[in-house]
């Protein structure tokens, strides 16, 4: 049986803060790009392999709505899921709550697999596309 | 007579680069902001003012669409208009194109007049309204 | 019986990478100050506190060797020792090994404590001098 | 003639600072380093031509002392000057003041000169070379 939910754990620091006393609003994609790369590793695929083919996971298109502030020293949670796993493509839709389940960030991030060298879509290989589908 | 476009040139260095090759996603949010805080320093609204009221801008929402990647030592152009002006928020529509004109990436950020105390929107002071509407 | 050596693992996202396909040098830096703030907190001292009086580290001065680099996907070790601890400042000897033990980085950092309001030096509280002491 | 000063203009945007008001120590490395960069590009170097041959300038060992520190909205001036080329290597020394002319930040760093292939020194083409000793 699989797990179609992921949790992950962030700790701000000061790297994510900015001067309004808050997390940077462009840091938030780095901790749901985090959460993304840990699941992806639970499920057994590890980036780095697929970047020596010169393919990999590359951003299309992300909506974000920020609800409330993280702050310094903030213990986060990222839950991730996925809505749609195409041949070349899959979307994520995560959020972001901290240590008192309060929501701050949701987001749904539609990621292309990419022949990196061509800069266009290809097909993800049968194990990526296999495991991603176990989980959506 | 006021200027409705704004344009604002970033060169991609190392910093904005990742392991693909090409500027990591969360960083095209830092351009699009360093556009926006230099059209409203030219409409004379310096932000470190407002801040030490304990107010400030802070983005509510955002959609993000990447067409085409930037790469090291590229010369990008941030292209910005806004398309809503309210009491506590306002609409930017932005996008980036590279030295030879190729469309990159576009976003539509919502970004509220903050209360920085208490989290909570509140209405801009209004130097900085009349400004935004002048050129909105 | 205190621990006078603070062991922190970090790992490597696309976020921490540049074109190169390694580490970007400035992240480093970060990787050296969440390892510290962890240290801190494991002692008692939430940097978040002190900050409500307007109060907290700052670096002063660092060393850096970059002996080889990290990669995507890599494991980090950080780990931590303090060589001296005076009434507003310390210093941290710190190195980064991979998941094969290779050293990658080492630095030397002197932090001081300081007034923010003032951005002068100040002593720190007895109890943050106190944990340190105990661990230097 | 050849100027043997490089000066470059910086301007501090929320993304270069923290919760503590000023610009996070990690970042001053970025303003340094697009420094540098811009100079080599004047010198008629670019980087991303030798990254097609794999190899590239990475940063080998830094110091770096704070005397003060930036705030958002300052525009800072970056001063370079090349203290030494060697066959694989060169030493750069950097300074950061703000718009009073205040000393922010100093370093001196040596960066060399790289196979990335294989993760060693090698020595630079003649046209690096001979641009960085007219400058030296």
């Amino acid at each position: 049986m699989t797990n179609n939910v992921h949790n992950f754990q962030v700790r701000v620091y000061y790297e994510d803060t900015d001067v309004l006393g808050i997390v940077y609003y462009a840091n938030y994609l780095k901790f749901f790009e985090r959460a993304r790369t840990e699941w992806l590793r639970e499920l057994g695929i590890k980036q780095s392999i697929y970047l020596e083919q010169n393919t990999g996971f590359v951003v299309r298109r992300l909506g974000m709505e920020n609800i409330a502030s993280a702050k310094l020293d903030d213990l986060l949670n990222v839950t991730t899921t996925i809505s749609e796993v195409k041949r070349a493509s899959l979307v994520f839709n995560q959020k972001i709550t901290n240590q008192t389940q309060q929501l701050l960030c949701t987001t749904k991030v539609r990621v292309a697999y990419v022949n990196l060298g061509l800069g266009k879509p290809c097909a993800m290989p049968k194990d990526i596309l296999g495991a991603l589908k176990r989980v959506s």
